[in-house]
């Protein structure tokens, strides 16, 4: 029997053109992709001789069961098959990656990674700023404000790295999130929400750290969305007034409420 | 005065398949493209049109001064010709986008971004390991070990983060650097260092913290290298020592030292 592979296939944040090359080329060639909610579903596009699967929340609905989507990966590599598992964003940020590599390397299967633009950096673009603008900082953190344990991580401790705060999975918590943190940063810490970063419906907010609860909800700004905080940020005030020219959308639209 | 504009482009680690589709795009159309010494000179290919400078440093020669590159974008530009500043990696992760952005903002110029695979993820993908693996951890700082007071980072800081650490710039210092880590973290914290991530030189070392500055640099392990520390990094331990079904390498050789 002649075992198949799997790639896991970053999908970027929703513009199909930012998907790596190296993408375009697994999709032409696969034989099954197992589509997630949050990338962009005209991807399919790309894969004409795939089956499509799609796993992941739709609408309402709950998840499909992590374990059966690591044994319909398996099941279908062992057919033979080459089968790309997209996942939204940079499969190995967020996501279960992690799991899903164990599960494989268990099974035996072998697993090409291929990398994507995660929407923190989709969100950066937007906001036309460095993540790491050596004047203010010299990093950044990336974290989701959702532990596997429902416990909260410890604001204090990422504040007092100094590093820039890129938070996903953090607008239902908004407001908790922000009372920590302002105990630990000053008020006037810039901060900002992009939604749909790297889409055409992309939207976003820019203000200080005291006023992002209120007015970035206020602003209609939800889910999903990447929040941006420190003084690295603040940069982009200088020229957010301004028609930015920023980060183009050369894309069709899609059901950006989906994407992350 | 036709007002040109400037492209903000990341080169990704090296591999020039890890490019994004939109970074081909903007390359196809350059009529200059500054190409940072960081960054794959094969990119040159994908840029027909274009009369390439070289700016960075060139083997033991000094940097080409910022102010130089920004006047020279700037002069471009402002004749209206279409300026693709290439820079290695993700350009909104270190290097000096953020100055760069800055001083085109005041010129009035346009600038797009186009975001690009980080060395430290295609580390990730060479590794085979989620960096955020949600039974380790919940996020990844990216930190360089270089801070432009010459000061250190705040390793401890860092380390009562929890989460995965990511640090460029740190093999020249890796001894101080371990010291400073191993005070705030256990001893048998797994720990790697991947040279030339994403590019046909890659090499790689695993291991943990208290063997990493010794043998990492026993292996012969240096600069441009990105050194990643934390449980979720002890993943790829599991599967290691197998002929590692990771991260292929579709591209001509080049001269990977110089790739961050």
């Amino acid at each position: 029997m002649t075992t198949g592979k799997i790639t896991l296939l970053s999908a970027g944040p929703g513009d199909l053109d930012l998907l790596t090359i190296k993408a375009a080329k697994a999709l032409a060639l696969a034989d099954i992709v197992l589509l997630d909610d949050l990338a962009n579903p005209g991807i399919v596009s790309l894969a004409p001789r795939a089956r499509v699967i799609r796993v992941g929340k739709r609408g309402g609905c709950k998840s499909t069961p992590q374990a059966f989507i690591e044994r319909l990966m398996q099941r279908y590599a062992l057919k033979g098959l080459h089968v790309v598992r997209v996942k939204g964003g940079e499969a190995l940020l967020f996501g279960r990656a992690g799991e899903e590599l164990a599960a494989l390397r268990r099974a035996g299967i072998p697993v090409d990674i291929v990398n994507g633009i995660s929407s923190g950096f989709a969100a950066a673009a937007s906001l036309g700023v460095s993540l790491t603008h050596r004047e203010h900082c010299q990093g950044v953190t990336f974290i989701t404000a959702h532990k596997q344990d429902h416990g909260e991580p410890d604001w204090s401790a990422l504040a007092a790295t100094g590093t820039t705060l890129v938070i996903y999975m953090g607008m239902t918590r908004i407001e908790r999130l922000c009372t920590s943190l302002m105990s630990a940063l000053p008020a006037c810490t810039p901060a900002a929400v992009v939604q749909w970063a790297g889409t055409q419906a992309e939207r976003r907010w820019l203000g200080t750290l005291d006023r992002l609860a209120i007015d970035a909800t206020d602003a209609g700004l939800g889910s999903p969305a990447v929040i941006l905080i420190g003084p690295a940020i603040g940069e982009a005030m200088q020229w957010v007034a301004q028609p930015a020219p920023i980060h183009q959308i050369n894309q069709e639209p899609f059901d950006a409420q989906r994407a992350a």
